[in-house]
């Protein structure tokens, strides 16, 4: 078991010396770093290759599931992407030194809230190795400490990829190499979720198990989701070609991801005439339907669909389907059994749209769009942190405004608070100063 | 025991209701409770006569402190003073809707991130009745379901209060009585941090071993803060008259307080000359110190501090001294002993300021200033509801702002991901439209 004590310790040393950097020297060691697995690329290759290999046989002896090694394993061109990855962080806008909030508070009292880093980020994710460069990328580029724990049948090649980095930080004259700390073994995660004193915040990447075991054993904020059950609820006044073209879309495009939907709810106005359409479309895409009874009373040959459905992320081609009464019945549904990830209305009434975008407590509301676009990149994020369900800090599709946070810095001359109580208290004047720029 | 359950999920199902309302149903809601308060200011002082007849009791026997007593009382003075409070919290600006990010990912493809309400906030709070009507006001303002739990010394008048604002909502056409839950028992409070299902932030207003407890028994997310150990360094480049000013209103302006100064850090060449004035200074207030050597060696009668009065935070009339060999020395050992609450530093050298105001870790950081500038009202938020020392959501004194969130809301034409995925996909725009406004 490695030293989490000195892991940590260091981790939160490196995020002290990281702080008040500037943007020149956290994207300078970024520079390092993309240059850095350029050239070790042989190296991070050949460690990958013996992973690969103990993985194989694994997979043969029905020890590890094949998509975890396709997951896996890298090739030039993951290398080539990682490298570019790390390079488009760099060229994202600086999210430390903005001011969000600034007043005087009286004269040669200037108050200013400042954008700067929140100090040490824990990320626990699964196999995929480039989850590593990405996850540290967007630390340094956000001025914090990064302390990695991959999964262990990428572990030669999270080894090869961090001493890439730390080296690379090392020589960059700036970011200290302890601001990336790997950490190999699973008995030390749980280390990990106890140290409040020097993590400020964990990032758990993988399934709803994982995540909600991460949560359960740590008093450390964690940004992240367990659940993805996400609805699609076709109004009375939906288009019928749309709402047909929107429900495959949101449950085929790529079924395994934590945004596709794995309940649909029909409006009973609409359910005669869609409900047939939509099933012939989602069955052509190899989806099985589990109804309620009135969708059955259409669709004789879906599955009953049980109470548990309602509560379950298939994450698989299979949909339950609900027929409800009005915008009501399905807004109540989606409160009750959703996870507050994505929800989507398809309704030409501008009406219900509004009533459902304000009413439904969930990170992303779609109208008439995919639930499939609940996602950074697409957002326009940039570089996506992974997406959160909880209402702190930062929700739904997360760049790297979640891992920022911000002081107040106050400058005065002398200024005593006793002048401003009791008998002929100075009055604050609280004047707004101008935002934005940097205030460090 | 009161039904958690039955608390929890009617106080959730308000929050729902509540979420889509407009600024001026929010504000009417306010404005009964405002004028609820002053017609039923009779039974809410007999309620509270009661209850301090029973404290002054316990007070007699030993059983309960003076200090507890006083912050109970109400008299119609306060009862004027909350009402004057509900309607200034009414006339702050309205906490949600607005849009801090907003991109037309495609044409006809709209996505805003629109702030809006956190759903159910858990107030636990001892003695002081206010902060029932202060954390229920900024709760309604916000658009989030109130669960309160007072002090036991205060039931009778937390009784009351509570019915009268709850009949104020019900009474108001809108905002639903449900809104505002009260928790009698001390052990309804266990079943209440578990709730992570119903229950989205949780607030504990409090001493330090109140509000750790509270963190190390939920899971929800917790916006306050455990300690307040405070610093003022006075840097070998300080005004001394400025260093004896700001360490004595640090200090002493008022001692009961966590922004209150702890312990005092000297630059070894500013020592000789400015402790002996900073003693008698703090000693005509009543100050013991408590100094490290080479302190004690300038005032030879100080009490030995040890390591502990470094992680203390007195609350009274004690301030810990200790001489360091410079601003590095200062910085780290604020990092390692303080409480990242507010720290301050005094010094004509803008560049040791600069280095002070980016390197310390603190919520608040103050050059030139008394740290008991550190509170919502001074920083003019208007309204607190706390001061957080986290580094998750929001930090520092924390206004409305720490009951939002926001959610994204997409709007399209039935835009679907596949089209912009694979061979031939659409390129997203990701054009910047306009922000702030209302967005709902």
């Amino acid at each position: 078991m490695a030293d989490i004590d000195a892991i940590c310790g260091a981790a939160r040393e490196a995020a002290l010396l990281l702080a008040p950097m500037g943007a020149d020297e956290r994207n300078r060691a970024l520079e390092a770093m993309a240059v850095a697995i350029e050239s070790d690329a042989d190296a991070i290759l050949a460690a990958n290759a013996a992973d690969t290999e103990a993985a194989e046989k694994e997979v043969a002896a029905g020890e590890m599931s094949q998509p975890i090694l396709e997951r896996l394993v890298l090739t030039e061109a993951k290398i080539a992407d990682m490298v570019r990855g790390v390079r488009a962080v760099a060229a994202l806008p600086d999210p430390l030194g903005r001011v969000s909030y600034a007043v005087l508070m009286d004269e040669g009292l200037r108050l200013r809230r400042v954008a700067c880093p929140l100090g040490v980020i824990a990320a626990i994710f699964e196999s995929r190795p480039d989850a590593l460069v990405q996850i540290a990328s967007l630390c340094v580029k956000s001025g914090n400490a990064a302390v990695l724990k991959g999964g262990r049948e990428a572990l030669g090649t999270n080894r090869a990829l961090a001493d890439t980095l730390r080296r690379a930080l090392a020589g960059s004259g700036g970011v200290p190499a302890d601001a990336v700390q790997l950490v190999e073994a699973r008995e030390d995660i749980h280390a990990l979720l106890s140290r409040e004193d020097s993590i400020d915040l964990i990032i758990p990447r993988g399934g709803n198990e994982f995540v909600s075991y991460i949560k359960e054993h740590s008093h450390i904020p964690v940004l992240g989701h367990a659940a993805g059950i996400c609805h699609i609820y076709v109004d009375k006044a939906a288009g019928l070609d749309m709402a047909v073209n929107l429900t495959v879309d949101s449950k085929t495009q790529y079924v395994a991801v934590c945004n596709a939907v794995e309940t649909l709810l029909v409006h009973r106005d609409a359910a005669r005439e869609f409900l047939p359409r939509a099933a012939e479309a989602l069955r052509a895409k190899g989806v099985e339907l589990r109804g309620c009874e009135r969708t059955r009373e259409i669709i004789a040959d879906a599955v009953p669909a049980s109470e548990a459905d309602w509560e379950t992320e298939y994450l698989d081609l299979i949909l339950s389907v609900r027929v409800v009464d009005d915008l009501d019945e399905a807004i109540r549904h989606i409160n009750r059994h959703g996870s507050r990830h994505t929800e989507a209305i398809v309704t030409a009434d501008e009406s219900a749209a509004e009533s459902f975008l304000a009413r439904v407590d969930a990170a992303s509301v779609m109208w008439n769009a995919s639930t499939r676009f609940a996602d950074g990149y697409r957002f326009g994020l940039g570089a996506e942190v992974g997406i959160a369900t909880d209402k702190i800090h930062a929700r739904g599709p997360v760049g790297l405004e979640g891992l920022v946070i911000y002081k107040y810095l106050l400058t005065g001359e002398g200024h005593t608070v006793s002048e401003y109580e009791g008998e002929g208290a100075r009055p604050f004047l609280h004047r707004p100063l101008p935002l934005g720029g940097h205030g460090a």
